[in-house]
């Protein structure tokens, strides 16, 4: 298998407590993400994590989870298969080096601090309902999407190698 | 899903490099994990890591490849999801972590430190022809086998949390 | 020594490529950094990390610089114990954690992602002419300070333990 | 300051627990260490460390503590400069890349894990009561000394790099 024949690994990045209609958009997510046939990478907690991961596995879908702590009972009950790196938020850095694209849904500092990972290293983006960010010279460079479909979509549309400079 | 349901995961742990028996021996120790529905996890690179990985897909299983670098086509072919840390021999740490048990195959030494983290963090370590270390007061406790079939055995044995204490 | 004995850390985290009037910036608040008896933390490398130490040194201060990469030539001149990890991007939650605050000048995505980590794990923030984020319900935290010496001044009230809850 | 000016930088790995006979050695280590002007580096914990710690704390040196935990409060007293990774056993990685040279004395799987790190990356080595490791075909490099002030000349003649090929 090489890497054209690996499955697309698309990330699903977000807080680990969020409100009901969030958690059905990112169920939404990890849903269609899966019907494509591609892995879910998540961070492998709660809230948007868990809500992408529900999605993805009820689908049938492998569920990356890469977590922070150094215990396994910290994951989700629906990742497949955990990453555990003991390394806190410094594992941000893993999740958008591993996944070809990004969804951003909503957020606090930790999912903005993987977008800007994100940016940094060059991994497409994706967002949903999340961060803005500027200076006066910058901003992050991201395509906003209205809804969980179209999203995933774009997601997987920037995560083909077919379509991707490098 | 919850971690008594989760596939085990199993580490393969050897050398970049390594002669054509012992690539044999590891391809033989890959498949029989896979053959077992365990997950393979790897450094995902070349030698011992890549034959185990060719044994474990070639018997359709899942190859977790943790790697050093910060690019995806540092992996082996037989990775089938390639976890990107970009963070060297630090990912070490984060093989063990990441496996119920820990095969080590012969091994320079990167496979010694992953030897020994896993020794720390107390993931069940087996050893095929690999290191043998020792203080005047202390050693490293591992399960030494005398084959793949025995190796995967027993790590699966340790790996399962039937057999664990935590 | 005890934690109050210990000098304060001021982190300085930029851009690796600036202005001369941002260098400029930088380079006083190392200054006052040091003249403070405060130890610099940056991210070792060039452009508003180089102006920072280069203050900082000119002063007498101690400059520590937490590198991305695994070399230490990659280290500015000004550095005088650069940290090597090896560790690319993931480096940016080591230089917030090892700070007492941090001052953000400008900045690329790398900057934000620190300013992000910062919020994450409650490193005072000061910002000099750096990014603003904000979602519809959150925003990033963060004292804006109108030059060197203001920005030096606040992050040593912040990051004094007889200020700070914890 | 470039490369040749800074100040070498000896680290000093150990057990977090250790007999006073132990510690009274690597007190010595860590006080010949600051006496050559040079800057220990260090786990940050206890036991050897913190003989180290407070072995060139007392002469005047600097103490860089490169902490497992994402708290400074761990540190041990001696520690001038902690530098706090959050990343656990990962951070091994991290002492062993910023040491010019290591001293490992006597020590659990922790301290073997650095040593094979030191192995790995090409960090020169020297042995106090320390681990013994082998295979069949390979052993780890090691200058043994035979006590504290043998130890460190070796350490800063191996640091130096006018006697260093890189």
């Amino acid at each position: 298998m090489d890497r054209a024949e690996r499955p697309l690994r698309i990330g699903v990045m977000g807080p680990g407590e969020c409100r009901p209609d969030t958690a059905a958009l990112a169920e939404r997510v990890g849903r269609r993400i899966a019907e494509a046939g591609a892995v879910l990478v998540t961070g492998g907690r709660g809230g948007v994590m868990e809500a992408a991961s529900r999605g993805a596995a009820r689908a049938g879908g492998i569920v990356v989870g890469i977590l922070p702590g150094d215990e396994e009972h910290t994951a989700n009950p629906f990742v497949t298969i955990p990453v555990v790196t003991g390394m806190g938020e410094a594992r941000n850095a893993i999740n958008v080096l591993t996944a070809h694209a990004v969804i951003a849904i909503e957020g606090g500092p930790g999912t903005l601090s993987e977008i800007a990972l994100a940016a940094k290293t060059g991994t497409p983006l994706v967002g949903l309902r999340t961060w803005r960010a500027a200076t006066d010279s910058a901003r992050i460079d991201m395509h906003r999407a209205d809804g969980a479909d179209e999203a995933v979509a774009r997601a997987l549309a920037l995560a083909d190698p077919e379509n991707r400079a490098c």
